[in-house]
């Protein structure tokens, strides 16, 4: 494509000719001739102006020399869809591959694609354009919405961990609820979501999981949450919309954690949190006042050695 | 089902008619006429007694109005026992899959039920009753006791992590123990359970361990224990029975933890632990001395701030 | 095997008669005749002298009594050996599972082993003498050296969580970048490496991740280092060579661990580390300073409840 074109699809201004061919995208370090190189960041724009790609993507702001650019107001938005028309195809056209298992009582929508050694159980849907990578795990009666992505290695629908006492021996409570995937949800690899002991676990629309975090059973994940990875959620946490949860914290059960709210690494969060919060620590408390009782304490610390 | 017989089941008192048919059950937000409602709290009865549901089943010492109800000493075990009338059967008939790979040297119990894509490697033995849910990878030599429950994804028998350092390389400590896994255990999805170096990793009789746990070579798991989701063991771990771990937790290696110990979420126990303990912290010490010493240190954080 | 060819092969020194035929290896308590024992730690030194083993491997300098004994400088390295001659042979003699999924692109170097169910993405290429063990996904591109081991489970090359936020919805950002393991490296179960948004996210040679953790899109990991379980890093951490981190330790994403450094486990470090530390706790900090602060707070607790 020639610059001018990537330039038209994100909107952007062109330094120098916009006439150049532009054949790959690549980092600074190891572009060539031919490459496009985005810059994210000011303490990248010397290395990116003197590598040997041709041209490059940067803020509207940062100052240009001997390079062919783009300038534009979101560089990260624009990267995003310059690299979809440089993405590889997937391996396999969409569709289902012959080793997917996948009972006649489960429903697909159009455009799916299921990828080798996937296992569906009984009476599951899955939406229109939905991806299922392979080897993932979709339990019986779990209903995967449209445009959802989930990655090798995924669990879906996996008991709940629920047991009852008796003389000390733990007695299981069947689970016969369900997991819920709204929309455009993207479930990353070996993350495990278990189903409902009764009615629905939930994934509200648009949400993102990364790697290896575990949702219990009747939790309900809000819209638009952006949770990473090694989290775990014990049973029934209500988290609302826009909650950004980051990597290895907890969350004890029955709580619920209101919008917007950002919860930082290795947080445990043991009780309800309001919406517009930033927490952290064990147990979780605002962000602000942690790190002031931190700091207060480490000089105490330093005092008294 | 008739009410009357739910109740006869679980030994429980009715309240109104037990001549009603009971067609499902639900919780109280989705119930509809037909259902049984679980009444495990009182702060749910209100909206249990509102709701559209036909009968509801709750603690007898709980004030039942206008509706019909089924009462007992232990709602939470009578609803393990009522939900299994209503859980859905298996998907494929107990038996074995056909793309389970088992070499001709594993032993395989009666009943059992192998789903599809397993993965034995030789001389596995598995007891009566057991359930391998799909994907699940079973190393060589390894032993699963009867009516165990392994969930999709779970690694049982994959090489203890074991090197000597030579000259700063890591030179690979062949593993050629096993795991042995006793009767009644439940491993849920995406476990990891090491083989021992010499000898047998164990999980005792009746332990259930959630997932994304990781158990490393040569622990030895006690009998009844409950260890949540994402829990960490390192070599050597002893934990006696009815040890109860919470989520995140971890432990150093070669440590004992003594019987009925509790360890809360998101402790790292270094030492040995006596039995009849709750501890957290890290390093994990006595709950109670804890929140102690954590208000004491907010407290004096506060005046000198 | 006789006792002699055992030494010869670590260059110990014999003890009583090495024409004792050794049949195999175990542990003192559950050794019987014919089996050699490893003493690794003095403490286990009596009950091996006095268990049902013909003989024992000891440390050069440990008091023998009553026991043929092999005795060498460093009994760890002995017992790599020596186990290697005693460990079986892998259940499928080497050689590619007919249900492994291999594009044509793929290119698979001399003696690779592939296990069943195991899914390649176009063009993957797997250096000589690798293993991939059963249930392992490789996504497209990815690079994998010579002597690798992959264990069951584990994902390779799945997307980097890369989005960019436009009116509070998550944009996907598509990842084209790759994943390069070089030689010697050994991956455990469960373990999730993401791919590059661009270029390459790097497992250097003879480094060694335990199961369950998570290493993020565009980190560069050095080389021998080792990475013990449920441990997580953000993205586009570097980590120099022989670096050390323990179980359940999280890193920031964009930071960099000089050489040589130990984190220990359950660390969160929040910033770049030089070399030849050892660090630990939230923020991470020099050891010896985070330990005296806990202590000199833990005494300032006591003094004030």
């Amino acid at each position: 494509m020639k610059l001018c074109d990537l330039a038209k699809l994100v909107s952007g201004k062109i330094i120098g000719s916009g006439d150049v061919e532009i054949t790959g995208v690549a980092q600074a370090s190891e572009a060539k001739s031919g490459d496009l190189v985005f810059v994210l960041d000011k303490k990248f724009l010397a290395e990116s102006l003197s590598s040997k790609a041709t041209a490059i993507l940067a803020q509207e702001s940062m100052p240009i020399k001997n390079k062919a650019a783009i300038l534009v107001a979101n560089p990260r938005q624009a990267m995003a869809k310059i690299l979809a028309c440089f993405a590889p195809p997937k391996s396999q056209a969409l569709g289902i591959h012959p080793t997917a298992i996948i009972p006649s009582s489960c429903h697909l929508g159009q455009n799916v694609f299921i990828g080798p050694y996937v296992v569906l159980e009984d009476n599951v849907s899955i939406g229109a354009g939905t991806i299922i990578e392979p080897q993932v795990f979709i339990g019986r009666d779990c209903q995967i919405g449209q445009q959802v992505i989930i990655h090798s290695g995924a669990r879906i629908g996996i008991d709940g961990y629920g047991y009852v006492q008796v003389e000390k021996k733990h007695i299981k409570i069947p689970q016969i609820g369900k997991v819920i995937i709204e929309d455009e949800v993207e479930i990353y690899a070996n993350v495990c979501i278990s189903r409902a002991t009764l009615g629905s676990t939930i994934i509200g629309a648009g949400t993102k999981i990364d790697n290896l975090s575990h949702v219990a059973h009747n939790c309900k994940i809000g819209k638009n949450c952006a949770i990473v990875s090694l989290v775990g959620f014990a049973g029934s946490v209500t988290l609302k919309d826009n909650v950004y949860v980051a990597g290895q914290s907890g969350f004890n059960g029955h709580i619920t954690i209101g919008e917007n709210t950002v919860v930082m690494a290795k947080s445990g969060v043991t009780k309800d949190i309001p919406a517009n919060m930033v927490v952290s620590g064990f147990p979780a408390q605002d962000h602000g006042k942690e790190i002031k009782e931190k700091a207060t304490l480490k000089r105490l610390a330093k005092k008294n050695k």
